[in-house]
């Protein structure tokens, strides 16, 4: 059987166990909030049927291909194209052979929990993958996706997505928001401002984006003040789509607040490319400011990203370009670097930012005691590498004691992978039923309590920390 | 019921918990000994009546008001006081019920276990609280509080506490602790010698403070060595009231030993004010060194409180001063920090200098190395955010395996909250005796070992560590 | 009794007992491989009689001197040899009876299992070791050491010890090895090339240590390019004795790849004294990437070992020398110090590099992520103080969810206590099997697959890491 019991994550100890299983009968059939992830917004709004299981499943999925590449396998043989064009396995079921042998690789890690829990519930096919079965699996999921209920709209419904953000660069058009919008179909699907392209001198083509962003706008981005127009007139533009939220991918957490004066010079000389390393820095830092400032304006909520050092590799990041499972998390600061923002909008009650770490060493020391007391913070759930039943685990154990569970905010796919979605939300709500239970059992928590938070943490927290 | 369970905090498998409940059961009615808190010593000395519920248990609880803060809540409708005297609530009724609209935020925190049990233990309200019964609540407590039973003294007895130390200033003439001490009550109340005020070139009125140290003392603190001289002096007046113990609050564990001729230079500097930000913090750092070797000489046990940056946001400490829960831990080193102190005196057997942290990653990396090999140190419990079940629980995860349970030093409450002392050390015991039930049953430890060990972690090991 | 249940270490619920239970009754008695250690080549060449049990079990085992020394017993009252000569205790007896007095501040620790086991299983001593049997249990031991069956060979055939390697420097003529070898023995001890001396210019000796290299070698390790022939020359040497690994003691993980010009500059410089501390640290790291590009041609596994802080305490290194418990871990970074290195080799496929580290925050940040994607590296267990049971579960619940268990390697004994060897590796399979145990019973495994990864992770991976 694949991996898909009914005590699935649940404690061992039948007290904490049965505590843990009544919980989550009560939260399992909860529609999904989506708040923060990756889909693409072409998929509901052309709704084409999905290509071959390995385009869909494996070429896409960093989690997937870093793990094979790390034990040996190519990113060729894996079908991942190559910037120059340079060949690769085009086959899709010779890829998903390659990845049936080596699923043994998986074992005890939450991609082995997302794909059993899709290939049985989401394609009916309840024996473990092993090569031996890997032809059946790849005919079997490519003769559903060719029907229409294995469209993305009939799935997104089939999932019980209730609402879900895409993330959108501050340039994007936002036309397949628009054509979903226009098409009458019901489903939710909002966008969120992703600015980092016109934020970070670093980014590849800053300058250029910055004049397209000038263009989209007709702001003069020319001008420091022309160019924070132009960000609150792109803001608005993404919420006109029902936007909620902008999101920010920093390699820091380090924010400025900068006199008006002084940001204006700094942004003449990032404009022009004359900054140095520590003044483009610098320049981030203030964004980050300028952004909740907004935020306290326009009533986006804010997310920030910290701590990843992209690319780590320059041979692959060459060959294959971004997102290539290169990305390696840092230590990262909070207590320190936030302070000028939080010094301008911390204590403000218009503003919600909402944290995310890959330095689990910040939960206990830095995050929860900051989210405890600042009413503008809030704490993003385990995040990407985290995003893992232990990880979660040691989310909770580290952040509620001082944060309390009314200053986070529920779940985040943050996945590219659609079918996925249901079984991380599912792997999520156990993890949390299985922490409840196990505070019932130790009395710590009243049950009636934990059936609360149970909701709070599936449904009601992501609800009014994203004002969805 | 309120979270008063008899297995509270009990493992929930039944093997476990058994052995945790029979070495509870062997140490729950042991005294109280408190060497480390902040309670106020003219309540004992003077022995009136506490002001009413609000007063008692909100207004001066930071773990309190700044988790109902964080969710917007403004410290005015909780009553606590500004600096200039603006108008806050002062209807403790209308405090009381704004709290308990909001009790739920403490969910899964141990400020919620402290309350139950108080509330069931001392002023036997066991009903949950909630909006509803908040009135009952504020005048049960109100009208207990009125009565000669819940005066301090009565409720020092009551607790059981066999001796307290309170935390004062170098400054202090211990007036209150002389009253306790000729009064005839039988109370066993101690102070501890905490010198920051006259150590910190950076803490206000520095310099006004070590005119008063030399005022008080009779020595010359114009000189480094009349200076020294009056630290020993005011050392010496401490222990006359009993003080086992010293305290150090600083930012970072930053020792120095410099020779003699160059410690005076810096001495004069910073007595006259000429003293860099580098060289302030480099006076800090040989006066912790001064002061451990004082301890050599007077015996007294030196405590040392790193990582906090203190009054996070300036606009909060503006209105409303310091302690108001902006108090944020820090990454925190000792290695290479405490070197020089230890070069000085950490094998000298005449020493014993206890360590905290706010920073969990240095208990397996830093500290539990440190304690396990250095004669001289010695690991405090987990420490204020980390004064909690799980932060328990990872104290002796991390540090048991390299330091063992004998280079630890029992439990610190370190609270102002007076009626809280017991929840705080039952919490703390029930902790313990769980850990150690786990170690029974898995094999790990002999039980009557761990009855043993129940018994030092509550009582043998504070009296030995702190000379109680 | 002795803390040697059959039980031992498997988690108190019944359902993950169970199926720890079974699986280590799958692997228990399968051969030890210990491809990382520091037992004595001469032992097994010469096979004497171990000395009296004091002088085998306390004097050379800084685990537990460290802890005693804690407490207050001095170095010389247990006969730890002074470097002058000055006189300490002789007598085993009384060093034992010292031992045994403080045996209850091992509780806790896993010194107390590894004793405790080596006590019953080896001297069929299951008492619990105290004051009052210390006689019995010295003579008992003293007696069978005396014996035949004692020897080192014989009790490497009762251990059951497959392979082991010992460490060795790169300036060692490997004359016990050859002695092993030509014995006609049949044992397999394998040493390690382990180039501390000859690569670290603030070794003691560091440029007599180069001289005696181009001696060895047949080098002239007065240039850049003959240095790294007479590294190659003895890797060759060492492979010609079977090693198949290298070793790298080394404070920081800071790696360089210079070009070649600026490192013959910079192998001038050191190889002429002129380096300063910079230079010097690069020189070390520009010697890590060295070491790797020589590993890709000639396939010894090369083993990093990070962040200790090396005598601590000058005057316990003034008056005992090295290796006297006073090596303390500290911060290591690994994503930016690594870089250069993985610049150079990390996606080639002949290159395999054992990862270690002492910084626990390190493990689901950094190694994890790294190992999860560079197919040149591999995590090493659990090392040195977490080599302990709640050390190796934190390194399997931090590395497994992102690493997987393919890219770790098995257990190292790391040790310089020839009779403890079994005991470390029946506590490194049992804890094991306690993780993958509680995996089946949270249904996050099949026990199918538990009982192969239990295979792998005491057999397979070792021996294939190693190429043993």
């Amino acid at each position: 059987m694949a991996l898909v019991a009914q005590d699935l994550l649940f404690p061992a100890d039948p007290a904490s166990r049965s505590v843990a299983r009544d919980l989550y009968a009560g939260i399992k059939d909860l529609p999904i909030v989506s708040p923060h992830g990756h889909t693409d917004p072409s998929w509901y709004a052309e709704n084409k049927p999905f290509p071959d299981p390995a385009q869909l499943l494996i070429v896409p999925d960093h989690y997937i291909f870093r793990m094979l590449f790390s034990q040996g396998v190519t990113l060729e043989e894996l079908g991942v194209p190559t910037l120059d064009g340079a060949p690769v396995e085009t086959d899709g079921r010779r890829i998903w052979r390659r990845f049936a042998e080596n699923y043994h690789l998986f074992r005890g890690t939450p991609t082995r929990l997302w794909l059993d829990y899709t290939f049985a519930n989401l394609f009916d096919l309840s024996d473990p993958l092993t090569v031996d079965n890997a032809d059946n699996y790849y005919d079997a999921i490519a003769a559903q996706l060719a029907t229409e209920a294995f469209r993305p709209r009939a799935l997104f419904e089939r999932f019980n997505i209730e609402v879900i953000s895409t993330t959108d660069s501050a340039l994007d058009e936002l036309k397949w928001h628009a054509m979903i919008r226009d098409s009458g179909w019901s489903g939710r699907v909002l966008p969120a401002y992703r600015p980092d392209a016109v934020i970070d001198p670093d980014f590849e083509g800053f300058r250029e984006n910055v004049d397209r962003l000038g263009a989209v706008s007709g702001c003069d981005t020319g001008r420091w003040q022309g160019y924070l127009d132009a960000h609150r007139n792109r803001r608005d533009y993404f919420k006109s789509f029902g936007a909620t939220a902008t999101d920010h991918g920093v390699l820091s957490a380090q924010t400025a607040n900068l006199a008006a004066g002084e940001a204006e010079v700094l942004f003449d000389r990032v404009r022009h490319g004359t900054a140095d390393a520590s003044e483009r820095a610098l320049f981030r830092a203030q964004m980050l400011t300028e952004m909740a400032k907004m935020s306290a304006d326009d009533g986006l909520v804010m997310q920030i990203h910290p701590g990843s050092w992209r690319n780590h590799s320059p041979a692959v990041f060459r060959k294959f370009g971004r997102d290539k499972g290169f990305d390696i998390p840092t230590q990262t600061d909070y207590v320190g670097s936030l302070k000028p923002l939080l010094d301008a909008v911390g204590t403000d009650p218009r503003v919600s930012i909402i944290l995310f770490t890959l330095d689990e060493t910040s939960y206990a020391r830095e995050l929860a005691p900051l989210a405890g007391v600042y009413p503008a913070l809030k704490l993003g759930p385990a995040w990407w590498f985290h995003d893992s039943p232990e990880g979660m685990r040691r989310f909770r154990e580290m952040t509620t004691e001082t944060a309390g569970f009314y200053n986070t905010v529920g779940f985040n796919d943050d996945t590219r992978a659609f079918p996925s979605i249901p079984a991380r939300h599912d792997v999520a709500r156990r993890v949390d039923c299985a922490f409840l239970g196990r505070l019932v059992a130790e009395h710590r928590l009243r049950e009636e309590e934990a059936h609360e938070l149970a909701h709070e943490l599936t449904y009601g927290l992501v609800k009014r920390a994203y004002n969805l």
